[in-house]
């Protein structure tokens, strides 16, 4: 068992972090992937990594990875990492606790002179959240080999810039996109440390929630085009109307989640645009994302079938002309029980009471499962509060799930072999 | 009777008009108030008016004056006007036709030499459309004494500056904001021509529609907040969902509007915004436009409470917050009786068959009928189609409306009464 977290070095690199921000005039946070104010917030971590005797290095993808080089630096390294990059308008927790989590925990391991076989890397995955380009996970993604470079051509972002392009403006596309990809074996085991996003914790007063299982998300975009004609001339029987054809589809895609009666079973419409978008006009077009949840696949599969055919019904009653593309349908995972074990251990000695759960929210352990045995520590989340300026983990929940953390990277990059944990 | 309209000069102004575009990437027109294609727009039909003989002056909220003098000039005039504003993405000839069809109806009697006692006015209303600062017929409205100086500070754009702020930039503030207002007896007869934005004419083969009253809008702006949260880690029965609840808002407006069954009946929301507009985010707050019109004020009135009320039962509900305020309600008016008759008497003349009928879009002329007698001549919209890059009206069509008009021009120069019209 190692000793404590240093809250204070934690808490200052938090708030370091919260000044990158690209619209400060906003209550929230906005960093969006390779904003100016996200490779700033980039080259920080990447600093503080250095300061902290980790070998930095980075991929085509434009993951960070730093190194605390173990004793046996030619076995699979233990991985832990998470995001930098945010929604519109976000806290200060979702994903940095994780990054900054894994840098703290690799200077406890260091500065206690624990000895340890293999090296333990702290990450940064690029663009977790699907803000700028519609897609998430785009580091982790890249690594599971589900994202190539001629396919971001094609991910394009509000203002017509594709990824490809940003990745050009930065030199990324001279190195080998290929040498992204990872396989089973070259990573021994990844913990990922997160808030949780929602209030079970909090109303179980309970610590930290180790993570089973991950939700993983279907998105279906999704455009309705009618016809743009004048507000006042037109009469409601002669109508083609984009903005109430898509407002069935909102509320049909709630009754569907809500039909299944659990807390993992979700349906979100909450990116939505219409056209022209004057108060006037009779919308010609919408254009909007679904996205579905589940730990369960089979449900998801059902969900997105009746949704779309939900949509063409619709679209056939008001004569409208519907389309719509599945851009990303993840597969849930289940953690590995060797890690969840190592993680037990740890609370068991500090005394802290745990809770098994499952993750609604999606992260980017979910593609690191393809190639490697994962797990995921949950700290809590005041009020369930995520995705908004309100987000909030105190500095001593956040410094407990990094102890944790710690501990458990250093029992994993002294063991020797997770046979039953290979999925 | 007067001649021919030149359908070359009409048709080559059109489209000069067509090309003061702000996107001209789009297929459509945008020409939003005072944004530099505006103001060279404006520019064009002065130069124009002055090429025609006309006097052109402007008042303190930019509406335009192209005055062809009258034998008796100290007579109340007559009115013929229009805008050339647009929706986004729009097409060319709303409000359009009006400008270029009284421009040539004034050079029609100029070049007939038909003496003409009243002056005639050609006009430019400033911004009919609420595209830019959310409320329509800006020019015609101060006429009317319904937007102070002071309003126009509290009149914002998307991008934050106030009407006020480009009254000032453009001079406008430095003028008598006062004298802009009309009373009683300043007009005498007030005739605007117009595309039908429908589809009544076209199916009846009819040239010409008298429009014996107009539909007046409604305009309620309605915020919804609920709670921004993460779309897959917040469970169905936790959410305050803003996207949800608006959605249904939206049907039912549309079954309120529906449930009258008649043709000028309408409610439409056609401006949306959603925060922070991000796939994985439950909206926290959304943001829209109800439009309800009617040639009945006490529909509108019945309409306007119960949608208030039902945004209310949805906010209970849903455990949301919402604030509506309505920001525009205007009365409905009908057309003046010896507007009609000489109307019709040219259509007589012309041997043009007429059809009498309401109009559902309103138009600088609703707030004309405040202080003068008004009536509008509609020519028809192919397909129905209106405030969309599809609109089309034929030269020829255009050409039979601004002789009818010009017709009605000359006959009113030329009465030295209309007591009954008076309203």
């Amino acid at each position: 068992m190692l000793g404590k977290a240093d809250t204070t070095r934690m808490y200052n690199e938090l708030s370091a972090l919260k000044n990158f921000n690209t619209c400060p005039e906003q209550e929230g946070i906005t960093r969006l992937l390779f904003a100016d104010e996200e490779i700033m917030a980039r080259a920080y971590v990447k600093q503080r990594m250095v300061k902290a005797g980790l070998q930095v290095t980075e991929d085509t993808i434009g993951n960070i990875y730093g190194t605390l080089v173990g004793s046996q630096p030619e076995l699979a390294p233990v991985w832990s990492g998470s995001h930098i990059d945010t929604v519109r308008n976000a806290g200060m927790y979702d994903g940095t606790v994780g990054v900054i989590g894994a840098l703290e925990a690799c200077r406890m391991i260091r500065e206690s002179n624990a000895p340890h076989r293999r090296s333990i890397v702290a990450l940064i995955f690029t663009s977790e959240e699907p803000t700028r380009f519609g897609i998430g996970c785009i580091g982790s993604r890249t690594m599971a080999g589900h994202l190539s470079l001629e396919q971001t051509k094609s991910l394009y972002d509000d203002q017509g810039i594709s990824l490809f392009q940003e990745l050009e403006r930065l030199g990324y596309t001279k190195m080998d996109y290929g040498a992204v990809r990872k396989k089973k074996g070259d990573v021994f085991a990844s913990v990922e440390l997160h808030i949780e996003q929602a209030s079970v914790l909090e109303r179980l007063g309970c610590p930290i929630g180790i993570v089973e299982a991950i939700c993983a998300p279907t998105y279906i975009q999704v455009t309705l085009e009618g016809q743009q004609e004048h507000a006042g001339s037109t009469p409601m029987n002669e109508r083609r109307d984009a903005m109430a054809a898509a407002s069935e589809i909102i509320l049909k895609l709630e009754s569907l989640a809500r039909s299944h009666g659990n807390n993992h079973t979700v349906g979100t419409i909450g990116k939505f645009c219409a056209y022209p978008n004057s108060p006037n006009v009779i919308a010609g077009r919408t254009e909007f994302t679904i996205d579905i949840r589940d730990i369960d696949e089979t449900v998801k599969q059902d969900m997105t079938q009746k949704i779309c055919a939900y949509i063409d019904n619709v679209a056939m009653l008001r004569n409208l002309r519907a389309r719509y593309t599945v851009t990303a349908d993840d597969l849930p995972c289940v953690s590995a029980p060797p890690i969840i074990a190592a993680i037990t251990a740890s609370c068991e000695k500090r005394n802290i009471p745990i809770h098994k759960m499952i993750s609604g929210a999606y992260h980017d352990s979910l593609m690191i499962a393809e190639f490697a045995p994962v797990a995921m520590i949950f700290v809590p989340s005041r009020g369930g509060i995520s995705h908004d300026p309100a987000e909030y983990t105190s500095i001593e929940e956040i410094a407990a799930g990094t102890e944790v953390l710690a501990d458990t990277l250093l029992s994993l990059s002294n063991m020797n072999e997770m046979g039953e944990a290979e999925q």
